[in-house]
């Protein structure tokens, strides 16, 4: 029985509401011997308030040592076992860009290429083209039609972007055609099971068809598919919780991964000021919220301690105001570790605070990676923190008599 | 592979006694902010030295933010995945009250019910008609006779009683036959697969009987069945762990828990004392000894945080006639928490002691909730608690050369 066959037998109804304050990449890493994290070093007497009265805990975002990207990263934090349900490249990339992958899509990543007279790659990035000269090539590929199926097409950056064909009996699992290397044509798309022949079929009548709209064009004649992906089958927070669930973030990645699991998007906040301003105009119609500041992780990745010190003390500076909404469960974490140190994420545990009435307060004084691991919860893995929050919220009952 | 798989393929025989002090409902909560919980308010000077001496951990009964009844609760600390191994309904509730389910069993809980001249429920608990006036009724119900199925009737309180037939290809996957509502008929017991054909057959056996014996019984003159079950598949102590075990309980709930793992149910004490009275006389005919206390969850359930605290106290007095027994390995633990503050069972962990030669203690100095927070265990499953006692016993060789 895996967690969510549990949830769904114990979930109950209750009015209580819970917020998951996500700091993108919270934890971190001293830049000096005996040094502070960056959360560590951070003013954060609010944080600190919180850790006092209620719980925290040591968070493991997928397994020890295992480093994850955004999207395995968000679905453990909410609760989806990341190694069961996995993401493709498309539907993350598409989901990356605001694109509301659906049921009958199969998405895929895709670079312009150069080709030469022979139809062999030249490059297999376009020259890096700016983004203001492709983009107008990817809407250009709007005008590929294929009979019944139909067909997106959405710009990225430099040669990247994403095509989505939505239809009937369209499987993901088609191999790329990129071929890795210079001097050879693209492949062609080719089926890895049955249920994707169609896919690969498709897939071949657009590359034709774009081949010929691009033919002229002297910077990007050619294209490679990558990542052919369908959306993964994903409980919904409704079905797995119980709860209705609204995602408040800023860019478009961090609403995809929380549309894929049922959640809805509210609000067009620009800033964290506004996404909790957004958070109390929504109070009354959700029971869980999912907020999403991402500029600790930004700061992390940038290599730049100072600044994500700083990023950490405004993050800090919301909390009354979320507190001052009254939540019965308050949840301050992050997807995963970012050390500026290491400008990158990191597999490094994830500290993080839960402040309930029903929960058993610990020892800890204050909110850091080094007293969360005498917190309450212990080390513990991203895939237990939504039970947790249920159950401190009273809303899962009783397993067995 | 699973932990029985090991224990099974690793244990080994020598004349070590171990002891599992179970207070049931053990963990709780503070009632102010900053207080104690009922465990760390208690004067306990016996567990205190133990704790000292040995190990603690802080134990999660099933998974973080599970909360589990009696059943999975015991399961867990038995070393029984209580996800894995589902006691029934009905075979909970005949173990409840002290009836030995057996492998060609089907246990199921009944209602009494009353029934209008159509054969509508007019009330689903007849009135709850008190245990004096149902149990007589129940009883009268044993004149059931079913060709070839052994028929047993007990009664249990107020509306409810059990009903157990006996005999072979008797699956346990029946639908209840409680309508949850008034004004129709009950349902006619239905299989929900071929194995249970059988038992659906034999129930409709026995409700037409009964409906016949009851049919002038102003009070109750119907019945319900819901809870269908059979007893699980589960391996014995001997054949897991190669332990001779016995179970001292006052209570029938854990004294059928016992049985089903295999343990031998001894001696009939009525409280604590008489429990350890228990122990002294079968030291020399047993490898394991589970004792339970009850008061422990009883004054949790009630909300009455003091009262739990005298218990904690009460049950710390009997802890040195434990020790002169000279156990081997001494645990001192809870099937799940109790806080009086929520008067009710709860997921949070539950502080758990071991003490053995064998043990690395830790710093710990007292034993407590927080204290178990910085213990040598660490946060573990109750399922591990049972291979952590035989490896402490010297009851485990080594996994691999």
């Amino acid at each position: 029985m895996d967690m969510h066959a549990l949830t769904r037998s114990l979930k109950e109804k209750n009015d209580s509401k819970i917020v998951m304050l996500v700091a993108d990449g919270l934890g971190g890493m001293p830049v000096e011997p005996g040094g502070p994290t960056e959360l560590e070093a951070a003013d954060t007497p609010n944080l600190d308030r919180l850790a006092k009265k209620g719980v925290l805990g040591s968070m493991i975002p997928i397994k020890p040592g295992i480093t994850p990207g955004s999207g395995p990263g968000h679905l453990g934090l909410f609760g989806y076992d990341p190694l069961k349900y996995v993401i493709g490249r498309g539907v993350l990339e598409a989901t990356g860009i605001g694109f509301d992958v659906g049921p009958k899509d199969v998405a895929i990543r895709c670079n312009f290429c150069t080709l030469d007279a022979q139809g062999n790659i030249t490059d297999r990035r376009a020259g890096r083209i700016p983004t203001e000269q492709s983009a107008p090539l990817a809407v250009k590929l709007r005008e590929v039609k294929i009979p019944g199926v139909e067909v997106f097409v959405e710009p990225v950056k430099e040669h990247r972007f994403v095509v989505v064909f939505r239809g009937e009996g369209l499987g993901g699992n088609v191999a790329d055609t990129d071929p890795q290397k210079t001097g050879v044509p693209p492949l062609d798309p080719a089926a890895d099971d049955y249920d994707s022949q169609r896919t690969a079929d498709v897939a071949k009548k657009f590359v034709a068809q774009a081949r010929e709209i691009l033919a002229q064009e002297p910077k990007a004649n050619g294209l490679t598919m990558r990542g052919f992906a369908v959306k993964p089958a994903l409980p919904t927070y409704q079905e797995a919780y119980g709860v209705k669930a609204a995602a408040i973030a800023v860019y478009p990645m961090y609403k995809g991964l929380a549309r894929l699991v049922g959640m809805e998007i509210v609000g067009q906040p620009n800033n964290l000021e506004e996404e909790i301003d957004v958070l109390g105009r929504a109070w009354n119609d959700y029971d869980f919220f999912f907020v999403h500041f991402k500029y600790t992780d930004s700061r992390g990745e940038d290599g730049n301690y100072r600044a994500k010190v700083e990023m950490v003390a405004e993050f800090d500076k919301i909390v009354p105001r979320v507190e001052a909404l009254r939540p019965d469960v308050l949840i301050v974490t992050g997807d995963h570790s970012t050390p500026a140190a290491l400008a990158s994420h990191s597999w490094h545990p994830v500290p993080t605070l839960l402040a309930a009435d029903t929960c058993r307060p610990d020892a800890c004084e204050r909110f850091g990676e080094t007293e969360a691991l005498r917190g309450g919860l212990g080390h513990f893995e991203a895939l237990y923190l939504m039970p947790l929050a249920l159950a401190h919220a009273g809303r899962l009952g009783k397993f067995g008599a």
